[in-house]
């Protein structure tokens, strides 16, 4: 929230400020947030509510016209502060600009699927955003990558040799934070990242696993889904956390499958969905639209 | 909204009042509406927003806790509707209270599955409403809804006869509004209702239509889907307007098919999608979350 | 394949036989089955094949009209024999009659939404069947039941009590048994039916299970998928086996849930899937489309 | 079927010959076939059937292990015209080779989206087609075209010029013909094809429409489904005829929509299904499975 928001851009699209919180539910917190905007003359385009029962826990996402306010980003976020600690909002409540144009890291290894998919919603502006950087443990999509003036970095990973290995991700991770980006996406990148780089991406690290979890997970899901025999299989956005494939789902899809597909089909098939639930899952990331809820996620 | 609620229950859920307006748009509505309901002590359980940029038109709905508030749902309506004249709001803003049982027509013809659905869902308690009556042009559907303890009229339709058509509908007419439905289900009835009872029922009743509109509209739509070659069939539920198969939709879905699937296979495919689609409408129109914009639905 | 059929219905629609047989895969099969029929004048109208290449294993499904055979279907399937034993068939290949009325046996609970659906497609023909019993070890379903002129036993399963549970199942399994079934369904029945039971029905019970399968394995699927956060939620429909729910899989599907879904959603949006899943693969199963591959199925 | 194929390639899957027929239905006509090819020693691995019971039609398609037999594919294709001719099958009945590999010409205007996926699909070889050319009536394309070392032709369309268009059509068909495609794909091409060259074209010729046909035909679909209020939204591929949009139906499918989605938003979320209903309609295509009945098609 407030790692030094410095870039602007003049959108196409009208700006808006984005209020995002989450807090303990009782009467009146609609009001009180709502009324917080009104007195500033905040135009309100866009809100969304979620109340939890079992935990009685209240979520919301509110879209404010920019010129609507007598002041900017900052100045609503120190003033919105006040109503976050009155209502004692978790910590990771956020007021953003959505003038302020996205950055993000992608990594990659040897499929392509999901780049390609990203870099053509890239070019036609669809998802309007600084690609920082391109990196891949290997160097197949090299040239598909800087064909759109994005840099790519090879960063081999030796398998079998854990502390190659820790050098590899020291060098990653360096390479990922010189842009400081606002999502770093794990395009079917097939290196387990160490916990510690878990934890500083916390939140901001973005992986698409190639099945429905919570089936399938670990190594070769198709295999898997296969040898089970499923009708149907998937892929899940989910965000990275220490443990393998158990970070809050932020999106899934399936698609059909019959006797008839090899485990081939199945990965083809698969890409489809896979390429598609992971630009779902970071749009609503980028757009803010996303609150977590212990290991679970409210998608405004 | 005036059509004088009178017997209530006691739901074994939590009591609630929701409250549904359109008005025009501007900065402030927001907090307007909450204001109000806060200052009463209106717990806010669910909340949705919707703004149309095309006409800047303004749509909410909102749950609150009836415990919550001081006064009833009457003396809710009645200081809600001096906010509502304050913003001009459409006159067709409604506040209701989910304590009050619903009361549902149902208007078939030989076809059972959207019946049967529906009295599966009465039978469990999901769909906790009493059905006044059932009438059909056929007896076929007698049995079934008299095992559930549910008034069944025979109401025969002479083809090519306007004049005892006319008579038809006038009976059938009497026997729905004998009830004082809520809602007045056309579940597979396969008759043209005459605009003037369009109109008395406007809003209120809903029709499933077997195709995915504005595809196939009129007579025999899984004819002309299988004679099209389309790959897909669906389904509508739509509120019944003078104009056929042309009022607003408020719920879709599809099923493949392929070259494989004789009409009777489309028929047959299909009736798995009509009766799923009619009870998402129905529910939604029941939890009031349907407001009419024009010819189109907003559904919260 | 042999349980002697004897009683025969007129069907409205034509009469075919249908073939259904697996073996190792070779070149000529197919022309050995297809020259096999023309020789005797039969006429394909439906044909199906798979050849599995992980285990080169070659299965077909085949409808002849039955007029175009100048001998009946006990003839057909003892020259059919010869062939089966040539190609070193596995053997459970069978072939049947359209024109003989399938019988269903189903086993429910309290939950009626599937025994609902099945009556329902039962009333409007389209499930061409006998339902020989219905059997419930709590006796909420009797009533609809018996409206459809069908008997309903009342067989409770006391808890925490194996003694007792194994004398009621010894009594459920008379009672199933009695009406020499195709298809014993567990329409959301609840109980774990002991392994020698699931011996005796092999390849003929089928369950539905509220969850995709293998997620969510075991008890209250929906709240495990409500506590992990899942994006979908959905139903299989599989073969019986020995091992709670890791039968062979014959049909699934999803529908969409989101973070404002309780468990109850969950559950109700649920039925609406399991229903449609389970008649999907009563319906394979009874047209004889399901061929057992290990512990996976082919369905044609 | 007699363009001449004349060049080979060695894939790194199974080599394959591929039999598509329709002709019309009576018995043998499987035995006929399958004894065609087992008389010669043909390996069938994959066998697909349909008989049209309305029109008395039957199809299929057969793959056969191209190694199983003791000719090539010519020397196949002219033994089997004498079965095509004795079973008096249509006259585009085809015998193919997925030794050869295809090509595929694109036409595009501004929108890149299906370009992109078509691409990525090549660069992984899930396609493994050449593309002989990228035409389009904008520039807007050709760097990514270019940086996947195919060419890109740019060839403007004057709007509201019939003599100019004229001129511009002559040269794309030269452009296009010179590559000999075996498919053309209209991957949001814009122009409506004149009927001349839908002629030369017929059955090669692949467009993209943005909705679920044969809702919204013609211009701007995506505004007239937000004008209807439809609850979703689809995509069609089919054989490009000189009627507009109303060639034979390949391929559909559709996402969901609500009231808050914009004409933007179903321009953006239709997208992504366009790009997978063409690729889908283009695979089938390439891999011989689909056959033309009437207006509709048999996609095995």
């Amino acid at each position: 929230m407030d790692r030094g928001w410095d870039n602007w851009r003049v959108s196409s699209n009208e700006r808006r400020y984005v209020i995002r919180l989450g807090c303990p539910d009782r009467a009146g917190v609609v009001a009180r947030i709502s009324g917080f905007l009104a007195e500033a003359g905040g135009w309100i385009v866009e809100a969304a509510y979620h109340t939890d029962p079992d935990t009685n826990w209240f979520f919301t996402r509110q879209e404010v016209r920019a010129e609507s306010l007598p002041f900017g980003v900052d100045e609503l976020r120190r003033r919105f502060g006040e109503v976050a600690r009155e209502l004692s909002a978790k910590s990771d409540w956020t007021v953003t600009d959505t003038g302020r144009r996205r950055r993000v890291a992608i990594l990659v290894s040897k499929e392509g699927h999901c780049l390609y998919d990203l870099l053509g919603r890239v070019h036609s502006g669809e998802l309007d955003v600084d690609i920082t950087a391109v990196v891949g443990n290997h160097a197949d999509l090299a040239g598909i990558t800087r064909a759109h003036g994005i840099p790519f970095h090879h960063v081999p990973f030796p398998a079998a040799d854990p502390e190659g290995k820790a050098a590899s991700f020291a060098q990653l991770r360096q390479l990922v934070d010189a842009g400081s980006p606002d999502a770093i996406v794990l395009a079917r990148f097939m290196q387990v990242v160490p916990a510690e780089l878990c934890a500083e991406w916390a939140g901001r690290a973005l992986n698409i696993h190639h099945s429905f979890l919570p089936s399938f997970v670990g190594a070769r899901p198709y295999h898997q889904a296969h040898q089970r025999g499923v009708k149907l299989i998937g892929a899940t956005c989910h965000y990275v956390t220490a443990e393998l494939d158990q970070g809050p789902i932020v999106e899934q899809d399936v698609i059909r499958v019959d006797h008839g597909d090899s485990v081939a089909d199945m990965v083809r098939k698969g890409r489809d969905i896979e390429k598609v639930v992971l630009a779902r899952g970071l749009r609503a990331h980028l757009e803010s639209r996303i609150l977590l809820h212990g290991n679970k996620t409210v998608v405004f």
